[in-house]
């Protein structure tokens, strides 16, 4: 007899999470791991590609955390262009394109995201790029390289936004075109404004409420412009930034039963819902608001990366399950810091809250200390119970990482009041001595009162 | 009749804080409000006083949050250069240096603390300051403006390497002299060892297990020198930086009744132990572990404030208490950041947790972003629940407010496991994808399994 075989399917976050995490707990004589990986490149940074475009980060190879030959180090088979094709759940085996037949133990579906494509045509044009694999950065660089002047980008969440400010900050002229009304749709309407006020005084065109219609080409089928119904944006260079769905195709076509989000449906221990023997995690499958139970499909590599972990943990033979999510997310645009994390007020109204919202403006540091920044913070919560639901923070550089601590008090529960009481840290060169996170909670705590 | 009197002893944090809460409820008609101050100012911030020494802050009127003309706009009625000199519970009234006896209905002493004195000679030389009152920065000032070459700052808790720092980035030559083996006593002794290297490496001096034996001085009385028994360290200038007592002569010679710390027994409402009558805040008071519910006593702002504004909605008809302290603290060295919260491995052990402590490196930003410093993050927890007690960062930029995070975590109660799952932000430029705060957790997490 051999080893039992660990087979995954997708060598980003989730899928090199799992590998690494089984390994650890069982050697390579007990458990033979293989991991099929279409693309070249296996626990690369996604998220890092705007800042490489930025020239920020000038290496490309730093944005990969571990390579292929360091996993074999590990006794982990990592096979780079290597797709599968096909998943034959009732044998037991994944067929590859190129002819393979691997039979498997234990199976990870780690398929990852695929960039949202707005339904116009030109979208396959020369020169529209997602910002998913390090080939969509290496792209959009050999562009700007070559003279790119005027950039599009389609859509305004943190992705969209960090390639606007990176493109903007290598010279080209950008215009942000969003089908919503305000950039970042998870904050409310009043703190987006804030941030579409910041992004356009740093000189980034925002061109809001408005569907992009067709993607316009020269004869060559290259792209020219984006045409929406107020007018037309001309570029020599579109940027997807509408967001990350799952990568399915694979599961689906398996009979891998997919939830109400499109992402594979997974219980707490990353097992598929409709054939509990296979595990799935991060980008592809649908997990759940920590506070609702409803379920929700973020692709995040910290997601993936925890999600990794539990399928590594549980073919490990340990117990192990995810705790959902808040939906935090943080990003910056020039030395604007933009956080959120829970419900926003749509959302805690349609989860069935009574819902208090308050925002706050204080300063990052003590008024008096150099670098003091401006910093609105908002709060979320419930009125009758005082629950913390959510909170956004907006506002120069200390500003950002606050949502941490927002995220924290959410998680464990806290309302606003028992958070108000908190003993946070205080010294100038830091906060004031009431930092805002405390005061726009004591706000809320109020308002629940009165 | 005439309205309600509210007396307040102290016009800092507490005092003005309470002042100006009980104002929001009570108007003027109803109420009189009046503060006896000694100094001449009120609301200023001594924890500012080490950024106007190093030229950080120029001018001393930034460091005053409120003016008593602010004040008296609300009717609050502030008397700067008044001090009490006596207070007659069974009469209800407190007499004034001056001579003048004021009637009050209610009273809040809130008379601060006062710098730690080692019971040394030569301690009232010319040359030896405190950090307590905005005089105490002119005078530093003063002195270094008159060429002072050399300091020497006894003790290292946060106050004393602040003092050490801006001395030192003005060009003076600094000694450092702890009578513990370590800096900043409050954390554990590998995290200790951190900052004494770090500091060190920045070109201060450190002498660490000294306690001092006299300050040496010239014939006309100046400081010449501090004697310990391992050598005599030569200067011009000694700042004390061992911390604050509570000043509480004036309650004491009024019979409230002192705790352990030394400082004033209060309840959660903020109302003397021994005089339910009379309330008393900040620096003067014993508070209480929120962990433990052991006594402590913590002088610093951010808790004076909150006190005061217990007292302040108490007095004003709103049920309100203080929730207790972790000992959360937060300093800059140069570029390094220590921040420290809860209970260190000493402090859980004698409260009786069966402790386990685990210290992990990580990075601020991810690894490949311009920018990622070095951070250590301790977590101390309970072996047996799992429940985190304390935590210790010390790292460069980005380090040091991720302490809240923690303080957050464990003033709700969570678990190391139960935190390890949460939902913190991830972006490129502010974090890894496992945000080293995560990272600890999740070791320590496991570390309860194993």
């Amino acid at each position: 007899m051999g080893a039992d075989r660990f087979l995954v399917i997708g060598g980003d976050a989730a899928g090199m999470s799992a590998a690494a995490q089984t390994r650890r707990l069982r050697g390579a004589s007990d458990l033979a791991i293989t991991v099929l990986e279409q693309g070249p490149d296996v626990s690369y940074s996604a998220c890092g590609i705007p800042y490489w475009v930025g020239d920020v980060v000038s290496d490309r190879d730093r944005l990969i955390a571990r390579t292929p030959h360091e996993f074999a180090a590990q006794d982990i088979d990592v096979r780079t262009g290597t797709r599968a094709e096909a998943i034959d759940l009732d044998a037991g085996t994944v067929r590859t394109v190129d002819g393979q037949t691997l039979g498997y133990d234990h199976l990870l579906v780690a398929t990852g995201g695929r960039p949202l494509r707005p339904p116009v045509p030109g979208l396959d044009a020369d020169g529209v790029h997602g910002v998913h694999r390090l080939a969509d950065g290496a792209d959009i660089r050999a562009a700007v390289a070559a003279g790119a002047r005027r950039a599009v980008v389609l859509g305004g969440g943190y992705i969209g936004l960090e390639m606007a400010d990176v493109l903007h900050a290598r010279g080209l002229a950008v215009t942000v075109v969003l089908a919503d009304p305000l950039p970042m749709a998870l904050l409310d309407a009043d703190m987006g404004e804030r941030v579409c006020k910041a992004i356009g005084d740093m000189g980034i065109d925002v061109q809001p409420d408005q569907p992009v219609r067709e993607i316009e080409t020269d004869a060559d089928g290259v792209v020219r412009a984006v045409r929406t119904d107020a007018g037309s944006y001309p570029c020599d260079l579109v940027v997807l930034g509408l967001g990350m769905g799952p990568e399915v195709s694979l599961a689906r076509d398996a009979g891998l039963r997919l939830g109400e989000t499109g992402a594979i449906e997974v219980d707490r221990t990353m097992r598929s819902r409709s054939h509990p023997e296979v595990f799935a995690a991060g980008d592809c499958v649908q997990t759940f608001h920590r506070l609702t139970g409803e379920p929700a499909h973020v692709a995040l590599g910290t997601h993936a990366n925890k999600q990794g972990r539990v399928v590594g943990s549980v073919v490990g033979g340990r117990a192990a399950r995810f705790a959902g999510v808040l939906g935090t997310a943080l990003t910056a645009v020039g030395e604007l810091e933009i956080g959120r994390t829970g419900l926003c007020t749509t959302q805690a109204e349609a989860a069935g809250y009574d819902v208090r919202a308050e925002t706050i403006e204080g300063t990052t540091r003590a008024g008096y200390f150099p670098g003091a920044a401006e910093i609105a913070v908002k709060l979320v919560s419930d009125r009758g119970s005082g629950e913390l639901l959510g909170a956004q923070v907006v506002g120069g550089p200390g500003s950002g990482k606050r949502i941490d601590v927002l995220a924290t008090a959410i998680w464990a529960g806290l309302t606003a009041e028992e958070f108000a009481g908190s003993d946070l840290s205080y010294a100038p060169p830091f906060a004031p001595v009431h930092d805002p996170v405390l005061v726009a909670a004591r706000v809320a705590s109020r308002a629940e009162r009165g």
